[in-house]
C-alpha cells in the first residue's frame, strides 16, 4: 500500500515521502480500514517539526490523525464493526467513554497515523460516519470536531440557547464549533484579522465578527459591547487567555484548548469576580464523538472544507493549511 | 377599564362577564401594563370551573396569567422599567431567580388576573418583551414558554443537539417546547390523535410522529423504535407517565407538568433500570422567561399561535381553545 | 467444593441445600476468587422464592450476589488482579463505569452466585476490598452499599454537608446510607416500627428517629418539622412514596430503590411545588464500589453487621435475615 | 460610640486610631447591630496599606468586613430580624443567592466598616449566626468561612467523601477548608513552612502534611505521591498556581483565590491533560453562608481561632495576625 511518510528526526512536513509499504493485517479485537479522506489539524505541523510532546521522531512515521473510510476486515472478537461499515478514526485509542484517559494518540509517531491507504486500529479507536456525511467531510472530525463538541457541550456548562460564544480566528476548531454552537441556539461572536474571512465567518452564522487588528482590546470590547459572553473557545492559548478572560461574563467558561503560546501565562484572578471557570480540553472521547455525529445526522450539519487535494498532493494540501488562504479545515481524498 | 370577569362560585368560562371597572394606579414598587394581548392555557378552564387547587372562586376575578403590553406608569422605587416598554406578565408575581419561591400566581382568583385593559403588577412580576416578537406572541410565553422552557434546558439534564425528545399532544406547552428542542437541536418526537395535527408538526420540525389511537403503546413503541428518549416533556400527568416512562432512555428524565389525572400515578420503579429521573415542573422564574426571550431573539422563534380573537371575543377564544381544532396557542388581542 | 444451592423452581430459601460441586477455573479475563464472606439482601429471597424478574429458578443455581474473598488465580489477560488480593463482587459483572450498562447480575440464576468456597467472576465484576475492613464487612457493600453510595452522592444532587437525609427502616441500604450520609456530613432522619432499632440509629448518628406505627403521617410530618429534606433514600418502593414526596424540600432528591410494592404508585405531580426529583437506583457500577471504598478507607466507615452466621448455617442466616430482629446487614462466614 | 478608623491616604494598620463616633441608626430596610467579635483577614492589610482595588483610602474608613453581635432594632419592612437575634455579617452587602452580583463590599473604605461598636447594614447583608457557636467562632466566617464553603462545595465540583483535597498554607481560609472538608468526608493534604504548624493541622484532621520549605516541588509530589487530587484550594494566587496544576488529578478542580501574586500566571495547559478546571472564588453569597452554618450545627464544626484580643488591643491583634505565630483566625472581642 502507499503510505506518505516523516523520516526519523524530521524537521518539517517539507520531508514528506510517499512510499510503498506493506499492507497490516488487523489482530484480535483490530479493525482494518481502506481510508478515502484525511484531514489536517495545527498539530500535524508540531508532529513533523519536532516541536510535539515527545520531540523529533525517533523512527519514520504516517502522520495524520484524522481519517475516514470503509472497514474492509476485522480481528476476532470484534463485534461492532464489519466490511463494509463506513467509520472515522478517534484522536485517542482508547478513550471510549467518561473522564479522560490516557491512550496512544495517532499520528504522534509513537501510535499508527492515518496519512496512508489503509491503517489498522483498535476497534475501541474506531466510530461510524455520521450518515450524512461523505468521507472528506467524516475526516474533519476526529480532532478538530471532537474538541469543539467537547469545549461547547460535554463539561458543567454546556451551551444553552441564546448562550453568547466567543470564538478567535477562522480554523478547524473555530469554524466547527461555529456550526455546533449554532446548532444549540447560541449567538456567536468570531474574531479573525482578515474581514474577508470575517465574512464567511457571518455567512455560516456568526451574529457578530472582530478584526482583532482593527479592534486589538477585543476582550474589553466584548465585555463592553455583549456584556459578557458565557463561553470562549481558546483556541489561542496563554497568549490570548487574559483577553478570554476579560470578555466572560458571570459564570462563563473559557474551554482552554490552545498550545500556540509555550510560555507563561495570565493571572487567573481575572476569574475570581465574575466565578469564571477555565477548563482544559484535549480533544475528547469516543462517546463524544458518536453524539457529535448523531447531532450532525439530525440537523444537517456539514463540516466546512476550505480546500480539498488529492491524495498524491498531500504536502500541497499542508502547503495551504499553513497558508494564509486557510480557512476552517483542509482536506485530502482519494478517489474510490 | 375594561375587564372579562368571573363572578364568585363560577362553574365555567362561560360565565365571562364584560365589566367596566376602575383602573388601578402603582404603588411603590409596581408596574401599571396597559396590556394588548393575551393568551389561554389549561389552567384557565380549572380556574373558571372551580376546580382548580383553591376550589371555587370566593370572590368575582380578573382571570388569565398571560398577558403583554406597554408600561404606562411606574410606582415609586421601580428602576428597572419605564413608560413605554413593551413587557410580558410572569406567572409567579414574585419568583426572579434561583429555586422555586412559593408566590402568588396569576389569574388564579387571589393574585390580579391579566384579561383586562390594564393590570398593576409587581416589577418582580414584570419581564420585557422579547424584542423579535408582537404582543400576540410575546403573549404566547409567561405560563407555556416558561414552562417548556424550564422542562427542556433548565434542571440537571438540559437538552443538547442530537438529543432525542418526546412531546405529547400538540397543546401550547408541547408546541412551544417543539420549537424549543429544534432551536436546542434535538430530534423531535411528537405524538396525537389527529392525523391532521400530526402534519402540522412535522411541518414545524418534528422527526418523527405518532397517533397514539393506531399507536396506543407508544411508550415501547418509542423505545423499540428509537431506543429510547432523552427527555419527555409529560403534560398527560399520572396517566401518561407509565408510558413515558417505557420510551426513556438511560439517564433521561420526564419532565412533569401535567395535571390531567388527578389520581393514581405509575409505579416508578419504571425509572430503576434506566436511571432515569423525573423532575416536577411548575411553570418556572422570571429569569427562565428573560433566557426564554433571549433565545427567541437570537433564534427568530415565533411562538405558533393557532388562532387570534378580539378582547370582546374573549368567550369565543375560550370555546377554540377548548375545542378539537385548537392547535398551540389561542390568544386575545386589543387594537392599539 | 462446596455451594449451597437453590433447586429449579425452588419457591423458598428453606429449599437450600448443601452440595459438593466442582470447583470452577477462570478462563481468559476472568478471576478464580475464594470467598470467605457474604451477606443477604432482601432480593436474595424474591430470587428464592421465584418472585424475582424471571420468575422461578430453571436450573439449579448458587444463590447471592455479595461476598468477598481472595483471588487465587487469574485468567490470560488479567493484569489489574493477582493471586492474594483481596477482593468483593460487583453486583453487575459488567457495569465498570458511566451511565447503567445492561449486564448479568450475580446470584439470580442466570448469572454466578456466589454462596459457594469458590467463584469465577470476569475481571469486570471484582474490585479490591477496601484495606480497613475484614471480608464479612466487605461482603455488606456490592449490593447494599453500592446502593446507599449512588442514592446519595451520585447524580446531580449529591448530598452535602448540613442537608437533611431521610432514611427509611433499619435495612442494609438503610444502615450503610446513614454512615456515609454522616461521612458526607448530612443530618440524618431515621424511621421504623422499632423503637429499640431507633436506639441503635441514633446511637450510629441519626439526629431524629420517627416510629412510624405512632406517626403514620411521617411525610407530613417530616415537611412540618424539619422544612423538608434534601435526599430520601427510598427503599418503600411505590407504597411509600407518596410521603416521602411530602417530605420533600425545594430541589430535594428521592433515590428512588424500593421494590416493596409491585402495584400502582403515587401520582407525581407531588413532585411539581418543590421542583423535586425522582431517580430511579439500580444499585451501581464498579466504579462506585472503588469510590465508595475509597470513602471508607478515608473516613474507618465500619458496616453495621446485626449478626453473623458461619457457612454451614446459611439456611439460619436466611431465617435470622427475614426476622424481626434482623438490623443492618446478615453475614454468612468461613475461617481461614 | 466607639470605633477603630484608619485615615485618608492610610499606607498601614500601624495608622489604625481608635474614635469615638455618632452611632449609626437603621433606615428602611436596615439593622442596627451591637457588635461583639471581628475576625481580620489577609485582605485588611492591603486596605490598609492602600494596596487593595480602590487604592489609597480617600476618606478616614472604618476597617473589617467580618464581625458578629446582636440585632439591636431594626428599620421599616424588615421582617427577617428582630431584636436580639443574634447575627453575622456578610462580605458583600447585596449578594443574597445565585451568580456573583456586584454589590458593596464591607470594610474596603467604600461601604460600612465592622470595627465599631454599632453597625447598620442592610438586611441582605446579614444573616443568623450558627446556634452552636459564640460570637467569636461566628466572626471568623463572613468571609474566610463563606471562601472555604464555596471552594470546596458549591460549583460543578462539590467535594465528596473520599475525595483528596490539596490545602495551601495555615491562614483562616486553609484551616476553615480543612474543618469542612474533613466534614464532609474528604482526605485532606496539607502544605506549610512550619513543621509545629503541620503539627497543629495533623491534629485537626489532616491525613498528610508536606513542609514546601523541605518538599519545594510539592506540585510533583502530590500527583506521584497520591495520584493527583480532586481539590485544591488555592489561596497563594499565580504564583503557586502552577504547582496545583501539577497536583491536580482528572477532572480535578482548582478553587481560585489567592491574590498574593498580582503579576503573571502559569500556562493554563497544564489543564488539558487530565480536564481540569479552575474557578474564580471571590468570598460567596448569604445563601452560602446560611448553608455553612447549617452544615456547622448539623456537624459541630468550630472555627479554630489562633488567638482572641480586647477590643482595645485591636492593633495587636492586627500585629499577630501579619506576624509569624498567625494560625487560622485571629479574632477580636467586646465583652458582654
Amino acid at each position: 500500500m502507499r503510505a506518505w511518510m516523516l523520516p526519523a528526526g524530521s524537521d518539517g512536513y517539507q520531508q514528506l515521502e510517499l512510499k510503498e509499504i506493506g499492507k497490516p493485517s488487523p489482530g484480535p479485537g483490530e479493525v482494518l480500514i481502506r481510508l478515502r479522506a484525511w484531514s489536517i489539524n495545527y498539530r500535524d505541523f508540531a508532529v513533523a517539526s519536532g516541536d510535539y510532546f515527545g520531540g523529533k521522531l525517533t523512527r519514520p512515521a504516517i502522520p495524520l490523525s484524522d481519517g475516514a473510510g470503509e472497514v474492509e476486515a476485522v480481528g476476532d472478537g470484534v463485534t461492532a464493526f464489519a466490511p463494509g461499515d463506513r467509520v472515522q478514526s478517534t484522536f485517542f485509542t482508547n478513550w471510549v467513554d467518561g473522564p479522560p484517559r490516557r491512550s496512544p494518540a495517532l499520528g504522534d509517531g509513537m501510535a499508527p497515523g492515518m496519512l496512508a491507504e489503509y491503517v489498522v486500529l483498535p476497534e475501541t479507536g474506531v466510530v461510524p460516519m455520521a450518515r450524512s456525511l461523505d468521507f472528506g467531510q467524516a475526516a474533519c472530525l476526529p480532532c478538530a470536531g471532537v474538541t469543539a463538541w467537547n469545549a461547547l457541550i460535554e463539561g458543567p456548562r454546556p451551551v444553552q440557547p441564546g448562550d453568547k460564544v466567543l470564538l478567535l480566528g477562522t480554523g478547524g476548531v473555530s469554524m466547527l464549533a461555529l456550526e455546533i454552537a449554532r446548532t444549540a441556539g447560541a449567538e456567536v461572536i468570531a474574531t479573525s484579522s482578515s474581514d474577508a474571512k470575517l465574512e464567511k465567518v457571518q455567512a455560516l452564522g456568526a451574529a457578530h465578527t472582530i478584526n482583532y487588528k482593527s479592534t486589538p482590546e477585543w476582550g474589553a470590547y466584548v465585555q463592553e459591547q455583549f456584556g459578557g459572553v458565557d463561553k470562549v473557545v481558546e483556541v489561542g492559548g496563554a497568549g490570548t487567555a487574559e483577553q478570554s478572560m476579560q470578555a466572560l461574563g458571570t459564570e462563563g467558561e473559557i474551554a482552554f484548548i490552545g498550545v500556540l503560546s509555550p510560555e507563561g501565562g495570565p493571572n487567573p484572578r481575572g476569574l475570581m469576580m465574575n466565578a469564571g471557570t477555565m477548563r482544559g480540553i484535549f480533544v475528547g472521547s469516543a462517546a463524544m464523538a458518536r453524539k457529535l455525529n448523531r447531532a450532525i445526522d439530525v440537523n444537517g450539519i456539514t463540516p466546512v472544507i476550505g480546500k480539498r487535494f488529492a491524495f498524491e498532493d498531500a504536502p500541497k494540501a499542508y502547503d495551504h493549511a499553513w497558508g494564509p488562504e486557510s480557512f476552517s479545515k483542509t482536506v485530502i481524498e482519494l478517489d474510490g
